[in-house]
């Protein structure tokens, strides 16, 4: 396959190192910017590096344009101009409604890889980040069924699960799953400052506004764009939001107890089956360890499962204010939950199951 | 120091605990189930276990009521009007300003241990439970020295920090940094469930839902009662919420970037000085790391930076969907940072440093 990419960073980088090296593509990538197009060659993200999108497109199959978010409407624009008629245009845009609507070409198909993006740049790329990651594409009545099934391979090959879906549901599951998050832990934040500047000096809070408030002030450089390029779904899933508010001010003010233990009751219920569920990592169990929070007692723990073949989908470590105790939570898949209980044991640490 | 503990559950038993091992106190301990009580003096909790308050507190110094929430005002009570004329009486409650409002006694002090509590029953309990936690104390104009004295001694006796706040201020500083997070948790949890019953079967959710939510339904038994008992400071925090989220509500709405990249940055610096001021646990920097997911791998990389006396305080993990990857989060101390990073590299995994 001869595949062009358009933007090298760490996606465009990533999607060429893969698809050269896993999928035996022939490939070409262009950046605006000519110290990522020097970077990119250097990675080896890129058969040839070109100066111009002409030149990138130039005989491609498929392109994968992976400009941030900001300026992604007008490189599909260019990158469908440039493309030649059997050609296939994707992208990596987090946010595909307006997308979508906005380029109603045959040859536009909507896509999205759920892969980190923790470090930024085509030297961070790898040719395994898309590994078995779930990558959206956003198909219309009016995508052609050849360049559908080209997308496929082109994915698969790169190592990623593509899963299709509508560019409106897409957008309302981000709205609610990852957008209106990053709102709420910067309101949180806000609020914990505004509380600090009366000039009380405070202690360690709990885990409770560590993990709400861990990804307050994400990318300052990227969430705009999301924000406003998600705006309708953004809107809709803040409005729920507020009249969630309302309903448990109301019964705080009221108090109205039972209908308090009801609804935690249904949060804890509703996270077991989202858990179960498979959205926060396949079926896993729990478990609560206390440890003394010294160096190496994590590392024992952790490899002591290890060696027993019990993996760690998850971990969450609160430490005690001055970080010498702790409470460590290990979320354990279904079938190794009970030995990482005996092991646990034997190494000494209480451990309780999460009975929530 | 002659100590009554009333309520044996986890943290009544772990002051008993702790007052006999660490303190050399004498302990009667009480609690109105009488399995607890035989609970109670199967741990050591207690030299005697009473089967009424008048016998617990016969002669004791301080008394600890360590009863839930939804009863601590009438066990309070309960403990005034059998404590003596010099006796110290305290409390556990994690809402304070309408228990000290109620009990207008130069006798009570006011007190919140930040312990984790994540196990429950006196099974559970453990002498160095409070090493190094803050233990809040709301002293008032009423409250007289000595007793005050002897809490501290009676507190710092069982390992932890006493630290005086205003119990207003107290109760504010939960309402923001614990109450709201977990309703806002519950808000999150019920959006995405609504999302899900629309029937689209959905893959793995990134990292910022699954740290948002990971305290929503927290124990159904206990929430409700700490809501209702801060409801003031909980109302003011909800409606500060909504008022923020108003505010973002007009700026999407409005396509204000300029607003949103201010409001993103602001909530970046905010996140840092809450973590530089140590609410979020010290000093710390937050270094990146992409590894394969499997058994083994985390243990090796906290083995080796324990090895090396770096200390991870705090720990997060984002495995790709199927969990054969991630990107692990570790918070170390400034000082081992830059340590922690060449070792980590020296392991062969790319190691970035947030940089927000």
């Amino acid at each position: 396959m001869r595949v062009a990419v358009v933007g090298a960073g760490l996606i465009g980088g990533s999607v060429g190192l893969a698809a050269r090296v896993r999928l035996g593509a022939e490939v070409r990538a262009f950046d605006p910017d000519p110290s990522a197009r020097a970077a990119a060659a250097a990675a080896g993200a890129a058969d040839t590096v070109c100066d111009t999108v002409a030149e990138t497109l130039h005989g491609a199959e498929a392109v994968v344009v992976c400009a941030p978010l900001g300026v992604l409407g007008d490189a599909l624009a260019a990158a469908l101009g440039a493309a030649g008629p059997d050609c296939l245009v994707t992208d990596v845009g987090s946010v595909k409604r307006a997308l979508v609507g906005a380029h109603e070409d045959p040859r536009y198909l909507g896509g999205h890889p759920l892969a980190g993006a923790e470090a930024s740049g085509v030297g961070a790329a790898r040719d395994d980040l898309f590994e078995d990651a779930t990558w959206y594409l956003t198909p219309t009545p009016a995508t052609r069924g050849t360049l559908l099934e080209r997308a496929h391979r082109l994915i698969t090959g790169l190592g990623a699960q593509p899963v299709a879906i509508d560019a409106e549901v897409h957008d309302r599951l981000m709205a609610t799953v990852s957008h209106l998050p990053h709102v709420l832990a910067n309101v949180l934040v806000g609020q914990a400052a505004g509380a600090l500047g009366e000039g009380d000096s405070l202690p360690a809070s709990g885990p409770s506004f560590r993990d709400t408030t861990r990804v307050a002030g994400a990318n300052p450089a990227l969430w705009p764009d999301i924000y406003l390029g998600n705006a309708e779904a953004l809107l809709a899933a803040l409005d729920e939001a507020v009249e969630a508010l309302g309903r448990v001010r109301a019964q705080v003010a009221g108090g109205r107890r039972a209908e308090l233990v009801a609804w935690q009751e249904e949060a804890a219920a509703q996270r077991r089956d989202l858990v179960e569920g498979g959205w926060l990592g396949g079926p896993v169990r729990e478990l609560r360890v206390a440890v003394p929070n010294r160096p190496g007692v994590i590392a024992e723990l952790a490899l002591t499962l290890g060696r027993a073949g019990v993996n760690i989908s998850d971990m969450a470590l609160s430490p005690s204010p001055d970080a010498r105790n702790g409470v460590v939570a290990l979320w354990v898949n279904e079938a190794g939950a009970e030995r990482a209980r005996r092991l646990i044991g034997e190494q000494g640490h209480p451990v309780t199951e999460e009975a929530r």
